[in-house]
């Protein structure tokens, strides 16, 4: 063996490396209509108080409470109506006792109401011989029904969203609501993206005999864009300690962290462990982990830049991108990142149709389709083929994930299932 | 009561609704690197076959399995070595019988060897006296050990990946690796969305006394582009018929499909529902569907045109677009979409913490936090609040789906969750 080939579980692996990974200390301003998925700087704090004005929750009556007391469909309250506030309008009339003022749903609460009657608890009698239209309140409400009073939703001064919250679609509408039209957001993390191997040509190549296309940029790519990094192209390097050495340096110019995939013989291993040991202190962290495919998996800190090289294999390559690239990428941009790392991802229970044969030590992630019973279930059946093939994850739904201390799972045992 | 409220089920308004919503029948070509999250619209056949040449997939000797049989430590088999063949390179020498060639992971398997023999399970031996080179074989390996052959992976003419799919970092992985760079894939369908009310301000302005921001504009933006689609802004229009119809017609001939967020209060849905229904044949579909919140919400096909109404309230009107628009874009862009809705969002199960009230005959969504245990089971608490304020879908991680028939979930229970 040329290799000290210490093999840590993935957790292991990624806590061990995640702590020499610090966020990109570069924020920007973007407006909120381009900062969905983007990851929150600092905390924003709401300039104001929201609802800014009682308002109703139903089409109905505003009423005092108090007035309604005992009310029933046998012995309902009257009350005088004094009139209607529609959505929109400052009510420019009081409710006084034993009064009521129509109102609708989002309308400003008129003075003097703290409740309100739906419709259809009440009936609108013909207007008395005083010529004074009347309601009849069937049902007796409490105070503060159907009322939603100022600040219910958040008071001036309060924590909106939290720094380190990759925005979703609910935060973009907290932040719209109080009138946030520009947030500081980490910047996205610039990620080096290379390929290693005599054999390896561009995609838009012919290959030679002996040759393939390089799969793994694209791959990488995707996955570094999609959990929210800049990818930067860096090309393809053959097996030579120097250029290798020089285009690692190169891309650490240009990027925030570099991912290279390295073909996953020994010699190209040592080849690659070696030239990013030169890249600077300390070098590399972990050599090889307890995942299966994705074994030969290269994770290194150079002089505060994260390398991780993948293995060659291309399915290989895609295990540990997700396992280990996606965390990386959201933590490098400002993400709370989930330290056993699957948390971040499309993650359900399923019930296994069949057998699962594992190994103890390491993590097994197994191809499989997904289907739903008729109570709503998830139902996973692993993807006939070898685990180390692209198109084997191409016919697969999702990843069984057989935990590092399990020597296989049963037919009809619920299991964890990451959807990629 | 002003109108006929027929209550459906989520399930069934979908499927009512979906019945009359098609594809858009425009598609592209696009480069592979910017294919992520797009549509596939044709069929893509596989090309040509791969691996086009066996591979070794290990460090060790190419041999002839045969010339193995029986060997162990005890009793090495004895081959000669003939040769190396690194990656990328042809092999210019055949392994003939009890011969044996260096082979690296993913070089070319020399003419002549059937089985790579792991250099874990060999003793390269000094040259023996005729200066020929040797190794020991300590295990017997079968054909085909270790080597992946011609055509393994896919072969040509096969199906590579099929129309309807949203390409995922695997899909683009499998097409690079065929040497395909472009793809024809659906075109995104434009949604206008269009928010109403009298009361409603743009995000940037100051609301005046009664008046609200137009919080929905933002969200259901953000969860139309996150599904796929492209949100064309249509802007607030008052409560007024003449008005909205005008302004749903302008968006009829921007967009595929319409979502506009309307006032909850029933004049304001009796207006939004005569304006839509006189948009086109055949009109309102589904007035109301059982879920909370969302309850208010109006589902209508006008002369082949989806619009979708939601509520006004910005939580009901975010949990209808999960629920409703979501699956609504995926199906305009080409995707097949489940029936039930739910399986395309992120979903999973989770234990629940503590009992949740509920109303069979509706569903329920009800904002929690998550949180893992030790054995990395996923825990729900709901979040303190009412499910009708944004701030307390901000404090949730998921929304606990209580189903339909259900009268309220037990502490204790395993639950389904979605994560938005």
């Amino acid at each position: 063996m040329h290799e000290l080939f210490t093999v840590l579980p993935p957790g292991d692996a990624f806590a061990i490396f995640g702590r020499g990974c610090s966020p990109v200390d570069r924020s920007e301003i973007v407006p909120l209509e381009a900062a969905l998925g983007r990851v929150l700087a600092v905390d924003v704090v709401a300039p104001e108080t929201l609802p800014a004005f009682a308002r109703s929750t139903m089409d109905g009556y505003a009423v005092r409470a108090l007035d309604t007391h005992g009310a029933s469909e046998q012995s309902p309250a009257y009350l005088r109506l004094v009139g209607d506030v529609p959505t929109g309008v400052v009510p420019r009339v009081a409710v006084g006792p034993r009064e009521a003022i129509r109102t609708h749903t989002g309308a400003m609460i008129p003075p003097g109401a703290d409740a309100v009657v739906m419709v259809e608890d009440t009936n609108q009698t013909p207007s008395t011989s005083s010529g004074q239209a009347e309601i009849e309140v069937l049902a007796s409400v409490a105070p503060g029904e159907d009322v939603l009073v100022i600040g219910e939703d958040i008071v001036a001064g309060a924590l909106a969203v939290p720094a380190g919250r990759r925005l979703r679609a609910a935060d973009l509408g907290g932040l719209a609501a109080l009138g946030i039209v520009r947030v500081t957001v980490w910047a996205q993390p610039r990620i080096a993206i290379l390929s290693t191997g005599d054999e390896v040509v561009p995609i838009g190549a012919a290959p030679g005999p002996a040759q393939v296309r390089d799969v793994n940029a694209t791959t990488v790519t995707a996955i570094v864009a999609a959990a929210g990094g800049i990818p930067i192209p860096c090309g393809i390097v053959p097996d030579d300690a120097a250029e290798l050495e020089a285009s690692l340096r190169a891309a650490r110019e240009a990027a925030d962290a570099i991912v290279l995939s390295a073909g996953s013989s020994v010699s190209v291993r040592d080849l690659t462990a070696e030239a990013v040991s030169r890249l600077g202190p300390p070098g590399v962290l972990v050599h090889g982990i307890a995942i299966k495919p994705g074994k030969p998996t290269v994770l290194a800190i150079c002089s505060g830049t994260p390398v991780v090289g993948l293995p060659g294999n291309p399915a290989s390559a895609l295990v540990v991108a997700w396992r280990i690239v996606r965390p990386l990428v959201r933590l490098l941009g400002g993400e709370a990142v989930d330290p056993d790392g699957l948390g971040d991802e499309r993650e359900l229970s399923a019930v296994l149709d069949v057998p699962v044969p594992s190994r103890p030590g390491r993590e097994d992630f197994v191809p499989c389709t997904l289907a739903r019973d008729a109570a709503g279930a998830f139902h996973a059946t692993p993807v006939f083929g070898a685990s180390n093939l692209i198109f084997t994850l191409i016919r697969a739904d999702a990843l069984i994930a057989v935990p590092l201390d399990r020597s296989g799972l049963a037919a009809g045992e619920t299991v964890r299932v990451v959807v990629p």
